[in-house]
């Protein structure tokens, strides 16, 4: 009997070969289709189900491709030909909120936004805030280390995470971690499991910290520059005064282009009043920040050759806020992107917006930028013709992967390697590294089921 | 040539044999001694120095116990028979202070405070805060992943390192994580470095996180109730009230009587006036708290059965962290001391004090304990004659691990396995994660000569 027969044997339903379904898993918010069309999908209710389609691709030795909600934008759980793809989407129980130790345990399918509304009610947050939140799963975020707005003052997925359960290659379940605030029993596999991007095993629950939410007013700062070096040099001197916005978000000269041609000029001047440039910033101050943290913020702002609107109303905030949130929208209606993901230390933010100008001029492509200013990510879009790169712009993108790493950063803040940066992982991580990660990974998934091709090429 | 001749020869000066200083390595604070005496102790200068140790004594397959400044309380860093003690304490300079990224690159033996003094002119500060940190060293504090009194608040070690650089077992030098808020390349091996206890490989660069010191005033609160479960009973609903003390910290009855022993009680009635009981508890709030803050902790204290004093003046504040602060000098001056670790849900922080009591009587055991209240990590302390576990003893410390895990609990919340919890690893961990950990071990450390017989008894 062959594996999809066995699976279906032991799964029923679950189990689906539907070419039209199928074809919804080759790919995933990067917009790259994997070539071929998988065996199955498999969409597990329960932690058996997981552990019986890994014991029986382990024994059939076929890859299975884990996956949640499909919004990655590193091709990282996408199936092409000749692999089972497993997903947990449908695993999305919320199992327990304890208010008192403030955690909550979930299962994998939970929507982000899910959980933090279910903390709500009881003055909890769930931090890690990627801009996809209410479309991606807990599972897909803590995959990548998902990011987002608020990292710089409340930290990344990997601070979020206590403890996991995992299903190992071979079906057998682990559990890492603790429910205690402190805890270092052996090895924080509970760390290396966040972030590997479902090549070392299946995540099928998550024990995740929650922090009080915070309370107070809000106040929103939008400025417009001349030039972007100079919204970026706000940003830094910002953070250099340690001032701790909630939110630092930089829209460059390309981008605000789209954004006013999708909301319109008239959304913009309602916001911002009549100031306009090729550089925007955004800052937002949470829990009631003192008088002067604003003033002084206005003053770097104007210093650096700015004009700051202050607002203290959440409906001006929100209008502020539409305008970044306009951007993936505006880009998306103008045909399909590449959404890159760099991030440089802080102080190197006007740095990377010049390299950037350099290599749009030089490989004659459009490169509208966002960046999470208060902690260096930066988000350089390119626009594509019809889901496939071209010549240019894949040499454009390379030219921003090496730039990225000479000015200190690294090739991905917060979506991952996945397929599109696993030719330039071992430019980041050094030969010897690069190794030993490899090695680490034979540890967990001898056979090299897990994912395979993404990453590391380790089936290559 | 055997090893320590090769050792002298490349490393000079470095190396030494003198019977005198070698028997310094054979303990650390835990007062466990090694049986037998190392080969040699290497004092490395350089990372050079490093690489030649464990290149050399790579090739003859003679185990390496790297080490710090040897304040560990696990017996993690001792060297017994047929080893080299590397230690790191000379490679203490501090490399850089970034103020604008907010980070800073140090050698493994920089002083923890040493490395908050230079800090605190830029505003800036080095959070964790193991009690120790007048004594230990930045890199056992990585070795440890050490907490302190402000992890409930402000994170563990782990939160605070961005990147390394370790020499592997074979002399090889690599660099993980980064310099930037952000990056998801590759697999997280900057955690799990922390915490491994030298068992992996010997950081001898770190590139911490610093955050912007907090400002404002302070308010500390100290409170006698009868009964130390009272006092756990409050700590539990000032968590549960999301009021964010940065430290709070109880200590138990037996606790109290060596602290009145050794400070007297006219030092104790200055701080808390005439009000006594069986549990104390001292809550710190940081950041000028708001009003409502304190009162509602004073609310809380009162309604679990305490006395609070509240005091805002920074005098008052210290003579009540002094108690606290007494208790590790109290207990040291009626002998030598097993300080354990575990750690429970902040929720049961009552019961563990309960089954502690149990304990003390079931075998006959004075059990004094102070506890962070914030984070649920208690210290229980067995007063030990001449460094011997006696059976009793060790039966007791055995029956408080298995409590621990009982509680949902672990079994070292910041000290570590060492040589003293190794064989219980296993049961916190379970069979299949505990061989998993083993070959994650072996792909670091293929040999096994690093940190022989600590946390794994892989040499067994």
């Amino acid at each position: 009997m062959d594996l999809v027969a066995r699976l279906t044997s032991e799964l029923g339903d679950a189990v689906t070969v539907a070419p039209e379904r199928l074809a919804t898993v080759r790919t995933d918010k990067s917009g790259f289709l994997a070539s071929g069309t998988p065996l199955a999908l498999v969409e597990a209710t329960s932690v058996e189900q997981v552990q019986a389609t890994l014991r029986l691709a382990s024994e059939a030795g076929v890859g299975v491709v884990p996956r949640g909600a499909g919004t990655g934008l590193a091709a990282g759980a996408v199936g092409g030909a000749g692999v089972i793809v497993l997903s947990v989407v449908k695993m999305n129980r919320i199992l327990e909120i304890d208010p008192a130790n403030e955690l909550a345990v979930v299962e994998p399918g939970v929507i982000n936004a899910d959980l933090d509304a279910a903390l709500a009610p009881y003055g909890l947050w769930y931090a890690p805030d990627p801009a996809s939140k209410a479309i991606s799963s807990i599972g897909g975020n803590i995959a990548t280390n998902a990011g987002g707005l608020l990292c710089a003052k409340y930290g990344v997925t990997r601070e979020a995470v206590l403890g996991l359960k995992v299903v190992l290659a071979d079906g057998r379940l682990i559990q890492t971690g603790h429910r205690t605030v402190k805890g270092v029993t052996g090895y924080d596999l509970t760390a290396l499991f966040v972030g590997s991007e479902g090549t070392l095993g299946v995540v099928v629950e998550a024990t995740v910290r929650v922090l009080p939410r915070p309370t107070g007013d809000v106040v929103t700062l939008g400025a417009f520059f001349p030039q972007v070096r100079q919204a970026a040099t706000a940003a830094t001197a910002i953070v250099g005064a340690r001032l701790r916005p909630a939110v630092m978000e930089l829209v460059d000269s390309q981008a605000l282009d789209a954004v006013r041609e999708y909301l319109g000029d008239a959304v913009i001047r309602d916001a911002m009043g009549p100031a306009t440039g090729d550089g925007f910033l955004l800052v937002q101050f949470d829990a009631s920040p003192a008088p002067d943290t604003v003033l002084r913020a206005v003053e770097l702002i104007e210093q650096a050759g700015g004009q700051a609107r202050v607002s203290t109303d959440a409906a001006t905030g929100e209008q502020l806020l539409s305008i970044r949130r306009a951007f993936h929208p505006a880009l998306a209606s103008r045909g399909e992107v590449l959404i890159e993901d760099v991030s440089v230390p802080r102080t190197r933010l006007a740095d990377a917006f010049d390299v950037i100008a350099e290599i749009s001029r030089e490989f004659d492509v459009r490169i509208p930028t966002v960046a999470h200013a208060g902690d260096g990510n930066l988000h350089p879009n390119f626009v594509v013709e019809g889901g496939v790169l071209t010549p240019k712009v894949r040499a454009a993108s390379d030219a921003l992967f090496r730039a990225a790493l000479e000015l200190g950063g690294t090739l991905t803040g917060e979506h991952g390697v996945g397929i599109l940066k696993r030719h330039h992982l071992i430019d980041e991580l050094g030969p010897d590294s690069y190794a030993l990660q490899r090695q680490v990974k034979a540890v967990f998934d001898p056979r090299g089921i897990l994912n395979p091709g993404k990453v590391f090429e380790i089936t290559e």
